[in-house]
């Protein structure tokens, strides 16, 4: 874990790491915020998944998310959206929502992925036993993402809540089992098996499993995506049927953009804030 | 004056426009922030020039100003940093630190720039015109901006102080007569007449004529181009004996990037908001 660039902001650091991944089998790249509170001793972790095309750097540098975490002591981990390098396949067309850029937070059992595209492991393990080790964090996390990281997020809470005090998510691929994007990664990296589609759909877990952990959903009623991809209104239905604690907050006039996360990523990081003590 | 985009952000709309610029002799991009104040009433406006090779979307999505900006009722107008188009003469090498993306806010004389290259008085008069006669907006203006674009708001304030309230800068181009990337840019677009160069040289503006608006510049120690290009003593000598209303502000760790400027964009939009009334 070798720090390849780093920068004061909010009197914390904003760093970028490289390492090598044994569990995604290439080099990869994350970046971590961590708040002044962090030189004192250990602090909890908001985990971020981010959306499609995206690397660690969009959510890094648009979000406006270290001023709170600066202020609330949280430590920000953000990884890639997908494996990279060279020998990592990619879709045939570089299509911006399959292969690089687009890991979706699964376990690939299907080729040419099963080799590099094993994010859920990565975000789910390696990734935290990394840099709980090296450092100075407290184990306490919560995990929050945006659109295809809102699903990740989303799925990791629900099939592990006792690795997570919280989860939330900004406009998440919420029932990936039927929309677009879902039909097309899914069955690219998990065959056509729905029942292996099943443990990465938000909406069917969270019906069958229920949450003990508290959910926050944020979505812009102006976002293009809403209908066709992100359906937050199954994942709703699906939480009242399992009674859990769950609130969507639709708001008018926003869109799908990082302008919209940085206008709420401040009420986000204070719930997370609340639970993670 | 066309909508290009536009997103709600804060409470706020961030709007990109395209416009057929005859300053300029090209068509131009341009971003502005209203507050949610702006729908009821004309609101005061901060000006913002960005840095070398930025166009006016890396200070709307990097800065993180539009929170403050919507909670102070301040619209941010954000031009671009040179003109732009097929037709508009470039480095030959397409350097980062001239011709697109370099413009310096200078009215060049020489060839091949003078046909495009006047963004002094674009950002002077011909965007403000405009802008004030299709926005609310109360004609009330602040001007900041980031090292070339520093640079840049100081000699538009301290040559025009009637026009603004207030002028702000991070890491500026402070003294460019004396400096490589002022050598550079200076001598191409005004050629090698120094008294040219000195009309668009902060320090010099500044000792010869003082400055009757307040002035806040700051300035990470850590930032790379510190002492060879941005020489910010300079300037703060000048104040000295001009006897100016001048604040320079060291910060320690900090470098020369977005995450330096979204630190502090706060302070700097409450210091004109000041002035704003």
């Amino acid at each position: 874990m070798q720090i390849v660039q780093q920068q004061i902001c909010f009197g914390g650091r904003q760093i970028r790491y490289q390492h090598d991944s044994k569990v995604l089998d290439c080099s990869m790249q994350f970046s971590v915020f961590l708040p002044p509170q962090a030189e004192l001793g250990p602090v909890p972790a908001v985990y971020w998944l981010s959306g499609l095309t995206c690397s660690d750097e969009n959510f890094s540098s648009k979000a406006g998310a270290q001023r709170v975490a600066a202020e609330l002591g949280l430590a920000l981990i953000i990884p890639d959206t997908s494996p990279r390098g060279e020998g990592v396949a990619d879709d045939e067309n570089a299509a911006y929502d399959l292969g690089l850029g687009a890991g979706f937070y699964v376990n690939a059992t299907q080729a040419p992925w099963q080799q590099h595209y094993q994010m859920y492991d990565y975000v789910l393990s390696e990734l935290p036993n990394l840099v709980e080790a090296e450092l100075p964090l407290n184990g306490k996390r919560a995990i929050s993402g945006h659109s295809m990281g809102g699903h990740g997020a989303l799925v990791l809470a629900l099939r592990n809540p006792e690795r997570f005090v919280s989860v939330s998510a900004f406009s998440p691929i919420s029932n990936p089992s039927n929309c677009p994007w879902g039909h097309k990664a899914l069955g690219a990296y998990l065959g056509n098996d729905r029942q292996a589609w099943a443990q990465y759909d938000a909406s069917l877990l969270l019906k069958e499993h229920g949450c003990p952990l508290p959910i926050l959903v944020e979505q812009g009623e102006s976002d293009n995506f809403l209908n066709e991809q992100l359906k937050p209104e199954v994942l709703a239905q699906a939480a009242k049927q399992a009674d859990a604690n769950f609130t969507l907050r639709m708001q008018p006039g926003y869109d799908h953009s990082y302008y919209f996360i940085a206008t709420f990523i401040e009420d986000h990081l204070r719930f997370h804030a609340e639970h993670l003590g």
